[in-house]
Formats: C-alpha cells, sequence, structure tokens
C-alpha cells in the first residue's frame, strides 16, 4: 500500500485516489482489520479536540492528590521519604486498591449467594459463570494532578514503571491469579473518569480471551518453526523498515502490520522475554524513555489524542513456559468504535500502518 | 445474583452492597465479561447527557435531507412515488452507496498495486492480506432531518427495515460476497459522523471472526444435541423470565446473560429464521414495533443514550446451511471501552443484566 500525503492528521487529499481498501491479518494478535483509506476522506471521522476534552475537574476534589490519601484505600505500596507515614503525604508514586473495583478478593464474595461454576464454560448447561475473584490496583504516577506522564523526566516516570513492574510480580508469584493485565487510560475518550496520572493493573482467575489466542499463534509457531513469533516478525519489521517507528538499544517501536486503530504503535524489547514482571532497571529507565518520546510525538503531531496503554504478557505461573514474547500496545484514541466492529469484530482502520509509521517516524530509513 | 436499587442510572445505592464481580460466558456469542455492580459507583462511570450531544448540525448541509440526492452517490434503491426521478425529491427510503466505502467493488482495486493474496491468512509468511471486496451502503430511513428513527409510526420504521431486507436478499444472493453485515450508529457516542437517520450494510469477502466464532458454536450445538442454539435458549430464557424484557405474538427481546454493555438487549425472532433476507412482511413490522418499544424505553428510563444496532445472522450463500438463528444486538453507549477490554477482549459491564432488565421490562413477570 503506497503511503499517502494528507493535508491534516489522517485526512487524504482532496481528489486523491485513495488506496483499496485492504483486510490484514495481525500475524501477532490474530486479529483481522480493514484498512479503508477512503474512510479518513469522511467528514467528522476524527474526533475534534473539543469532543476530546476532559470535563473541568478540580485538584481540590481529586482523591489521588496528596492530603487527600484518607480518600483512597489504604496504600498497598508506595516510593516514599524513609521515616514517612504510609497513606499520607510525602510519596512520589503510590499504589493503592481501585476504590471501584472490577475483580476482588473471593472472600469479599456474599455468602448469601449461591457459587457460581469453578470456571468460565465449564459448566454443562448453557450458562456459565465464576466469581470475578482477583485484584485491581491503581498506580498513582506521580504527586502532581496536571502533570502528563510525559511531562515527567524519565528516571521520574520509570519510577511509576518500576511500581507496576513490582506489583506485577508480586500478583503473578501469589498462586492465585491467572493472568495480570496492565492497562492506562489516558483522558475521557479512553475511558478514563479521573484526570491525575494512573495505570491500572488487574489479576485475573482466568486467562483473558485476548492472551489465551495470541498464546496459541505464539505455541503453534514454535511447534512449527522454532522460536519465538514475534523475535522473527520484529526481525523482518526491522529489515523493511516500512512500519518501524523509534529504535532504542533495547526497545523497538512499529505501527502493527493489523493496526486496529489509527496510528496505532507496538512497543518491544528487541530481546526476547516472556513476562514485564523481570524488566531490569536498565531496560526499564529505556522503556520509559522510548514510551515518552512516542507520546510526545502524538501530542506534537497528532494533536494529543487521548490513548489507551495496554501491555501483553505471559500468564502468570509458568505454565505458558517461555514462549510469549511481551510488548506494549499503544492506542490513539482518535476515532470511535462503532456497530461494524461490535458486529464483526474487524476494526475499521482509515490510516494504513505504513502511513502512521512516515508521520511518526524518528529515524528516518 | 440478586437484583439492586440504584438511585440513578446503573448507580447502586450508597453503603449498599454490591454483588460479587462475575465472570460469565455468553452461551450464544461465546464471549467471556465481567459483571462488576462495585464499578457503578465510579465517579463519572457513565457517561453525562453532555458528552453524548451530537456537533452542531445544520439540514442545510445535510447529504442525506431531500433535494440534495447530488451529494451522495446515485441511488440504488427508494422507496418513491411512481413516476419520480432516480436521485430526485419525492422518496420515502433512500439506498446510496457509502460515499466513503470501507469495502469497494474488486474492480476500483487500483492495477498498479501488487494483488494481496486472494484469503485472509491464506498466506505463507507471518503476514496475510487481501483486498477488502464487497459493497458499503446507506439506507436513509426517512426524508426528515430531525426526526428519530422511533419518532415515526411502526409502518414507516418498516418502510426502512424492508429496504435492508431486500438489499441484504440482493447481496446474498449476488454470489460475489460470504457475508453480508448491518449495522446502525446512532450518535456520535456510537460512532455516527451524520445525525440524518440511516443504516448501514456491507458486505464483506469473508465471514468476520465474530459470526464464525458463533457459526461455530450453533454448529457444535447442533450436532451435540440437536436443534438451534438460540431456539433452545430463548427458550430458557422465556422460562425463567429473569432476564426477559418483551414478547410480541413473533419476537422476544431480553437482556443477554454474558451483556457486554450495560443495558445491552438482544431481539429475536421466537421462530427459528437463519437469515433476516426472508422476514417477511408481516414479522417486518412486529420487528420494527418491537425495536422502537425498546428504543422508547431507552429514552424514557435511560436519557435516551446514543446507540448501535448490530444484526447477527448466517452467511450468505447457504453453506452454513439453517442451524443460526438471526438476531439484532442493541447497545446502548453508556459507557467508554478502555484498556481493560482492548487488552483482555473481556467487557467490564457495571450492570448485571437482571438489573437492566428489571429497569426496562415491559410484561412483569
Amino acid at each position: 500500500m503506497s503511503h499517502t500525503k494528507r493535508t491534516e492528521i489522517g485526512t487524504l487529499t482532496p481528489g486523491e485516489d485513495a488506496p483499496a481498501p485492504e483486510l490484514r491479518r495481525d500475524p501477532i494478535s490474530g486479529r483481522v482489520v480493514l484498512i479503508a483509506p477512503e474512510r479518513s476522506r469522511r467528514p467528522g471521522g476524527f474526533l475534534t479536540r473539543e469532543e476530546r476534552s476532559f470535563p473541568a475537574d478540580d485538584p481540590g476534589d481529586c482523591p489521588f492528590c496528596p492530603g487527600h490519601e484518607d480518600r483512597t484505600p489504604p496504600e498497598i505500596s508506595a516510593v516514599r521519604p524513609s521515616g514517612s507515614s504510609p497513606d499520607g503525604p510525602g510519596w512520589r508514586v503510590r499504589v493503592i486498591p481501585n476504590k471501584y473495583p472490577a475483580l476482588a478478593p473471593a472472600r469479599q464474595a456474599p455468602s448469601s449467594q449461591s457459587p457460581p461454576a469453578p470456571t468460565v464454560g465449564a459448566g454443562p448447561g448453557l450458562e456459565s459463570r465464576r466469581f470475578g475473584d482477583g485484584a485491581h490496583e491503581v498506580v498513582i504516577e506521580t504527586p502532581r494532578h496536571d502533570l502528563e506522564t510525559i511531562d515527567l523526566p524519565d528516571d521520574e516516570a520509570f519510577l511509576a514503571w518500576a511500581a507496576v513492574r513490582d506489583r506485577v510480580l508480586a500478583l503473578e508469584t501469589s498462586g492465585t491469579h491467572a493472568y495480570v493485565q496492565v492497562f492506562k487510560n489516558r483522558g475521557r475518550e479512553a475511558g478514563a473518569s479521573l484526570r491525575h496520572p494512573h495505570t491500572q493493573i488487574a489479576a485475573l482467575p482466568v486467562v483473558p480471551p485476548r492472551a489465551a489466542e495470541e498464546l496459541a499463534l505464539f505455541a503453534a509457531h514454535a511447534a512449527r518453526e522454532g522460536g519465538c513469533l514475534l523475535c522473527r516478525h520484529l526481525a523482518e519489521e526491522v529489515a523493511s523498515g516500512e512500519r518501524m517507528v523509534l529504535r532504542s538499544g533495547r526497545f523497538a517501536v512499529w505501527a502493527p502490520f493489523g493496526s486496529s486503530f489509527p496510528f496505532e504503535l507496538r512497543l518491544a524489547p528487541l530481546e526476547h522475554a516472556p513476562s514485564f514482571a523481570f524488566l531490569s532497571d536498565t531496560d526499564g529507565l529505556d522503556f520509559a524513555a522510548c514510551l515518552r518520546l512516542v507520546l510526545a510525538r502524538f501530542r506534537s503531531r497528532l494533536g494529543d489524542p487521548d490513548y489507551n496503554l495496554v501491555l501483553q504478557q505471559t500468564p502468570a505461573g509458568g505454565a505458558a513456559g517461555q514462549v510469549f514474547h511481551w510488548r506494549l500496545d499503544i492506542l490513539p484514541m482518535l476515532i470511535r468504535t462503532a456497530g461494524f466492529e461490535w458486529g464483526t469484530g474487524v476494526h475499521i482502520n482509515p490510516v494504513a500502518p505504513e502511513e502512521a509509521a512516515a508521520a511518526l517516524r524518528f529515524n528516518p530509513a
């Protein structure tokens, strides 16, 4: 697919022939997407900055701001000066249970409820269910309410990611969770309800469908050809350069062949590593620096869109072995998901990944 | 799961114990969801009416309004007085090609592009792609710009659905498409870019993943137990009544056991029918009436949310036989999809379907 000039973000030049729509299957996620450049001409297709704005909020009301520690459940861990008290001010990073958890420890299940079947899908009838026992935590990345993650120096940003890593490790080795999902919702359009920079960690009692599907792809590749699917794919992407955006010593960032969202990016370690839990501090600093560069690019080139960050990694417990290769999916929310996507499971993406990479690239090939 | 009082839409009474979170697998879609009532307490969790508002628009600029027929591609069909000219005013329903198509006839593929592999997933390398050849049409439901679908009398609403049905039949029997996806995006939050009431039809060259997954469930049920999965499920739902919302002579509306969205509903014919394409006029009138009742309920009880309608039916060409049972998924967009959902494939739904049904039910059990 040829690269295409755009008069503004993601919009084709009037009169220009759009490349034909293309169905692609992403080799890593296994998901099918529809790349449809003609759709980018649609008036109102991309969200305006006004539509993406956060509702007015008041730091005085923010439960994540220093001095309001009593508005959250007691902290799980924090980066704070030695001698300072838990749940008091002075912290630089703070980890708390989500006050409105989507998953909760099994002991909180009211005994008045009849216990659901132990596993999803295992019941004899048509309905199957189980308690959503697990954990749902929030990493408050900085005491500063109005400071964006990308405005933090790399070492401060890394502090938050190190806290995430340490909690992932603790949850994965607790023996009670099957999968740990890390994600960040930045801005209203990405599903956030609070502006104060934060990242979330959810521990699930089952391996969720997406991870299971990807793990099956990795296992099939290993059985068929030996080695890691993402290692091989990354080598191909680096060699072609067509979708590469950034390379550091340890990480690569590229636009996925089967991007579901316009300007979607992936960040992964160049060296094989199944889990984020074992990220070294050195690598972690590089990771934080790469991510900040890319998010700054979103700000300067895409009008500072809201975005989701989604970590994909191997299940807890080591049963899946070393076959998986972790990555971070970086998903700018510039368009809304609609009926076609809910119906088919196929996202319509009006910006070809090759074009997205060309618009965001740091190291021209 | 017990029914829970709410002080406002979907919000638990302060202090009330929330039921424990529950993972469910929907028996019809096969998808896993996380029902998490505690999440409904989260401030800002539900979109406000202001956030859901459409950008100001001017009927004078609307390409779907009568008198602006030259702003769309030439019409495919229309309900218009005999003797009136195609692409002129006077029509009551008008079907046109989407001006910004996500899928296009194969002949439009520029010959300068190297042809992609013929099927998604069939390539020998890691990347696989094919042209997105197909069709993308728009059914303009009424000449009235500001009139909502639900404000039309049933017979007028049926005119639009009959046009949809007739186009589905034409596309399915053309021999060039594998699947026809009907969907409606009502409002900005549901992905619409135009206010004027319209429904879309997309014809795909492959059976999309969701339909393929569901078809496999239906086929497995038929092989294992005989008969139709949805016929059996509907019988169970009608018998229990716990999630039923409405029954007419020919259709049932219920809250799916594994609802991905708060207040999600399903509408299906009580009698087995694989495809929407063969809906009789009598049944079509009843269908339109049921849908209008339900959407009016959304308006009166849920603050008139934006919504998606998604038709699920059997693939074109008859290869799948009679195993599938068509339905319409009705998806109110009251919350935003976020990082957890993109990462896991599991939607967090803060309103239990049993509670949604209790709030929307027409015929108290």
